[in-house]
């Protein structure tokens, strides 16, 4: 895989032109063809085990009443993010080159844009996808959330600064809003896996336990369901580290599907799954089996609700659910009619989850994959 | 002040059973008497500019059919709360106490807790009150967020690291859960002030322009309303350090009122607020005379809907918002008809922010108080 660097990036943009200056030269109606986002174009790849981007695409002219704005707004996106990229700026949020971007049009009243959801935001996705590149790399970082300790040494390529992850306290290292290698440089790694859990508490409950140095591992949480930059880097751990991931929930269908969403992506951001994805992720959260197996006592259990139900079902039907253990496993939920959640293990005692749940499963490699 | 130690707090823990027992050896009706909690004993300490509570309190007896479960509740937080404090086990959150007191009563079908919400949570707020102890010192700790970079390094007491927040890259210093100076001992800080900003965008792009490191100051953001750990934290920079602490928000109610919220707190959480707050905060945010005087383009403004004049009505109501100046200011947003986001200012320039608006503040000190 050739690195992707800023000048590749800034040559693909250009190229986007140049297809349009052409056109326009040889006096063609300019156009600009993109994979088609809709989710009918998004699949589950059984081989990669990824959720990914069909390969239909869509083109839009500039002479048609119905595309030109939205040809204008992807050449003025382009372009924009083109010029911040060669200027060498610092990352912006979407929202902010939204308003960059926005102005009202010489001579008339209207605006370039005037929504950043519907209006930027999907032309934003549709430049990523023409290019092949991801929005972190174009120079436009979302809101990071979660934490990581344990033996990883990065380096910030933006900033020099060598962060050592097993030196950061009750804190953690944050997880940085661009996670891309042209910001996160792995140095070192020791660890034997890296285990993700759901919830904060359990985060850490674990990290004041020192968990992760007892059993050389990395603890992450991106509490609750993960931004960005805490997927692509579990991603990286992942691919580049060759770590085995484990990721703890709670047994609950929402749960599952946080556990999903690392694992294989989701169909609504499937051009990001694609690059965000752990296909080898392990489930290590309590299963259904587990409550008679470790005696979790019946004050833990929550009776589940119509939406949990309803949700059981959804998740029964998506195509990366459908293997024999997911589906044993759903089904075993939805007769035993609770849920468990992960923080409640403190009531068998404070340390049960670090020195007999995590362990048992562990050794026994009793996970669903 | 005498510092607040571990032996310290579980004495007070333990004085609350001891008078209990009193009674009982009296053969008297057991009681506890607290400090009440509601709306109506919140107030505003216009001396020390916090919201505060008042000195109104409550009785909670044994022998009273209405106030028996709420006793045995009490009772069975504060010794829940001082055995893990003896046992030194590791903060948990008030969610797994409750899983860790929530038990079938024997011989009944009665359980000690069915709910964490309305049963445990408040009891929690109860035993703080009454002992004059914020739930972190108890070993219960909230999810933080939010992260902080600049010349401040601390010691993380928990774990004996040094934690350099000027050298934490892109990330930036994660606020742990935990900020009270059993946890976070301050070892160093040569910062001029603290800017607090309310977005995480508006941060990262100052972080990336190494703002704090040019203009010597520490950069903090709580990524919207601030949790508790951030809360205190900067109380407790604003007090310990003696730094001035200046907050930059949307020129909006919302933005007006975590501005508030860091400053005196609010009226739900009075007894925390006391010890959270930062009365000496001032407002660096946009204000409505600043979209003349800095040119800044229609195309950044938003037409304010019903649900913001209707904030704008709330907040020209609180009593920490009854001075001349923020008065003036919520009549002038009022009449300007729109607001103003803090991460907008990139329209102007990226750097417009760093290089032109907070340096023209700071300078005039034209800043609200």
């Amino acid at each position: 895989m050739t690195e992707l660097t800023r000048d590749i990036i800034i040559q693909r943009l250009k190229n986007l032109g140049v297809d349009m200056n052409g056109a326009i030269e040889a006096l063609k109606n300019p156009s600009m063809t993109m994979p088609l986002r809709t989710l009918s174009n998004a699949y589950f790849d059984e081989k990669d085990r990824l959720i990914k981007l069909g390969d239909k695409t869509q083109t839009r002219t500039f002479f048609n009443v119905g595309q030109a704005k939205k040809f204008m707004q992807t050449s003025l996106v382009a372009a924009g993010i083109k010029q911040l990229l060669e200027q060498n700026k610092p990352a912006i949020s979407t929202r902010q080159l939204y308003y960059i971007l926005k102005h009202t049009i010489e001579g008339s009243k209207e605006n370039t844009f005037d929504d950043q959801k519907t209006e930027t935001d999907p032309v934003i996705e549709d430049v990523e996808v023409t290019i092949d590149v991801l929005r972190e790399q174009l120079g436009l970082e979302a809101t990071p959330d979660g934490v990581i300790a344990g033996p990883l040494v990065y380096e910030d390529m933006k900033t020099n600064d060598i962060i050592n992850c097993a030196k950061l306290g009750s804190a953690g290292a944050a997880i940085p809003p661009n996670t891309e290698n042209h910001v996160v440089n792995f140095k070192e790694c020791s660890a034997d896996y890296i285990l993700v859990v759901e919830k904060f508490a359990v985060w850490n409950l674990l990290n004041q336990e020192r968990y992760w140095k007892k059993n050389n591992c990395l603890l992450m949480t991106g509490k609750g369901q993960a931004s960005r930059s805490a997927r692509r880097l579990l991603a990286r751990i992942s691919k580049e580290l060759k770590i085995p991931v484990y990721i703890f929930t709670d047994m609950d269908a929402y749960g599952y599907y946080i556990y999903s969403v690392y694992k294989q992506g989701s169909i609504n951001l499937a051009f990001f799954s694609e690059k965000a994805g752990c296909p080898d992720a392990k489930y290590i959260g309590l299963k259904t089996k587990d409550i008679k197996r470790f005696d979790i006592p019946k004050t833990n259990w929550i009776e589940m609700n119509d939406l949990d139900y309803k949700r059981i079902k959804e998740i029964q039907n998506y195509d990366w659910f459908k293997n024999k253990a997911w589906q044993a496993e759903l089904k075993a939920l939805k007769d035993f009619k609770y849920k468990v959640e992960s923080d409640s293990l403190v009531s068998k005692s404070i340390d049960f989850t670090s020195k007999v749940y995590l362990p048992t499963i562990i050794d026994n490699k009793d996970f669903i994959v």
